[in-house]
């Protein structure tokens, strides 16, 4: 079931709050991604919101102002809660509920009193949209795994389960941060002179772009998603930066995997878009060369197929200590989109459940760096420097292999098409220290 | 900071609960684990205890009668948790309180009012002690991973980083389960004929004789644990299934490691074996042979080589459907000991914070499957059937390579010596289905 379009993805629709229709920004009335936010000067506990141009409709509030009234108790008790968990596991027969009536109240031709809810993005600060039990990486970008690979193993860049199998693998919750939340060098073991490793600050510490899908119902312990009903499980996307260290990676990974190179810190954004916004911007899954195998039956779907997808515009830009103190703005590093992923959301959650693993609501699953065909479409310096080899240069002549101390990282994402209402997904940002 | 031994390691004191002396007991007065547990009948609430004999002290009511007056506020309020979380944030500062106070409480020569709080195993159903924020495995022990490398990498069977880093990666918190769920068997993607993959129930489903870490208190993100700062963090131990799925595992686990080869279930035993019972049985860690290279000074200390070690002796069983409508008991299909990881728990925990990865309150880390340098002392069915080829006979007739349908697997753990009290892990069961 992939949302189709209705009357809260008119691009015509005229919102009340003024900032909604600055050109540019990454939230109008057709938007409305959810998140959880404090009021610092208040001390306020944490509440839902949905962010609307400049200001956030505070969900707390509006129960308490009776403007979700009518709808369904759950859904209106889980606009009240601390983290979006509650809402999320409602599944899809509420959320579209709550989306309409957060449009109707938001519309230039609503009388409802909403002035009380409105909150200033400036006065708020932003946390963890949902507590996160379960992490999930996967591999889903083709062109990554191939620069990736030729690097790590040059005799055999992408192994033979690839094209078969959404590769994947667990990750640490506990680091998953909030944008804006200090990312702390990590020290590690890393090989060294004689093979013998040495133990020291990671110097080979790299971002990666990435996509993440929240989990909203999830499914019972020993019963698989089938692929038909995996789209109705994913309640949004937000943005993820899964900050690696390279060295230390090399050095761990074989032969179980990752583990000490990424569980230091995870960034993501704090706005989470929901499938039912980005209905407008659902396109036919990535076209795969006839050499390529298609995908076993449980990965297959029509209706993934065609519409499994999502175009949505990733990009990468840096701002170093230096260029900030010379005024420099953030430099782009590098560009890609979501559709070019080798797998659907669809597709990784289904395979996620083909056990019989419970997926909860709250989980995330990251795609994966998403790196495009093109140079200019790699989604982390590893393959953008090619491992340090053709480093990358910054505005005022500064060079880049990996990050330095001071760096800031920002990730973007943004749908948008002639004709359609154009919807971001905010920043993800995280500062190396 | 291992602990002394005390009062409440005493083997010659009496308890109030005569079973408690019933010679083999898992739960004399020396141990005092804790669980988390349900009373069916009474429709009541999950409950902390401590198991006694083949009775429970039940926590919360200990604390509705004011048995637990005088100590810490906190600590008392711990004890009418749902979880045991609040209590292993405490911290070890307060544990040995409770311990105390819970020996005294038992001891024959006690008065207080505890009957209202004893509880027959019989009554009760233990239930999860902790809500587990995050799970990890190691593969600490080099006989397992000597066994299981000859077989994946037959060129490679040990990576040169195994002798320098504690392997270890992410697994599945949400399909950790408690002893005596049903485990389901997976289905998922295996190798086929002709280089095409399969897509069906697993047919080499394997399990793991492991045993557990709790977190107690946890460090902020960023910060690592010293070597010598790592035992306090320990809460204590419970025995753990990690079951497998070796076809999976085979075809998935490159490049980014094993995942939903292992993520359909994880069994536990359901009572938590605190690093205070274990003090009398702490050891020297495992003696390197000379030509392996002293672990990175992160990883050492003189505390952790001279009494780093556990010495608790590790039992598999099985039983078949046929074994169990014959009356046949389960088989002993292998025995280990804790003591013979490569790695000591602190040197875990210590190499899991280093790259500043927050631990917290609940976590689990598993040790990997513990094999010993015997045969007899392989962990899993791969390693004791050499993956299929040496099948394993049971009582009956029947042969084993991999688990069959109904097979149940007990984990048992005991740590025992001349003079000493002999404390028991109780049994930690799984039956496939």
């Amino acid at each position: 079931m992939i949302y189709k379009l209705n009357d809260t993805h008119d691009p015509s629709l005229k919102c009340r709050v003024e900032t909604a229709h600055i050109p540019g920004t990454d939230f109008p009335i057709q938007n409305l991604p959810f998140g959880v936010f404090v009021r610092p000067k208040r001390n306020s506990k944490p509440h839902i919101g949905v962010a609307i141009g400049n200001s956030i409709l505070d969900i707390f509030e509006c129960v308490e102002e009776g403007l979700l009234a009518g709808l369904p108790e759950d859904l209106v008790d889980a606009g009240q809660c601390d983290s979006l968990n509650t809402l999320m596991a409602l599944g899809p027969d509420q959320w579209p509920l709550l989306r309409r009536r957060i449009s109707e109240l938001l519309r230039a031709n609503s009388k409802a009193p909403i002035n009380a809810a409105l909150v200033p993005m400036s006065e708020a600060r932003m946390v963890m949209p949902a507590r996160i039990g379960n992490y999930t990486y996967f591999y889903a970008s083709i062109y990554h795994a191939q620069n990736v690979g030729s690097m790590f193993r040059p005799d055999n860049p992408l192994l033979p389960n690839y094209r078969y199998v959404p590769v994947g693998y667990h990750g640490r919750a506990s680091s998953v941060v909030i944008s804006g939340a200090p990312v702390h060098r990590p020290c590690g073991q890393a090989e060294g002179a004689d093979s013998i490793p040495i133990f020291a600050p990671s110097r080979m510490l790299d971002y990666e772009l990435e996509v993440g899908i929240f989990v909203g119902a999830g499914n019972p312990l020993g019963k698989p998603i089938a692929i038909t009903e995996a789209e109705p499980h994913i309640f949004g996307l937000c943005l993820v930066n899964d900050w690696s260290a390279r060295d230390i990676q090399k050095w761990e990974y074989q032969p179980l995997g990752p583990f000490l190179a990424k569980s230091f810190a995870t960034t993501i954004s704090p706005w989470v878009v929901t499938m039912e916004a980005l209905a407008p911007y659902r396109v036919p899954a990535l076209l795969r060369p006839p050499e390529d195998p298609t995908p076993l039956p449980y990965l297959t779907s029509v209706e993934d197929r065609e519409s499994g997808g999502v175009d949505l515009d990733l990009q990468v830009f840096l701002s170093s200590e230096q260029m900030r103190s010379s005024g420099d703005k953030p430099a782009l590093l590098s560009r890609s989109n979501l559709r070019d992923l080798y797998w659907t959301p669809a597709q990784l959650l289904t395979h996620h459940a083909s056990n019989g693993c419970n997926l909860c609501p709250g989980d995330l699953i990251a795609s994966g760096t998403i790196s495009g065909p093109e140079k200019e479409s790699r989604g982390c310096l590893l393959e953008l420097t090619w491992r340090g080899a053709e480093p990358v240069a910054l505005p005022g002549g500064e060079m880049r292999r990996f990050l330095e101390n001071g760096d800031e990282v920002i990730l973007r994402g943004r749908a948008g098409r002639a004709g359609l209402a154009n919807i971001g997904f905010g920043e993800c940002r995280g500062t190396v220290c």
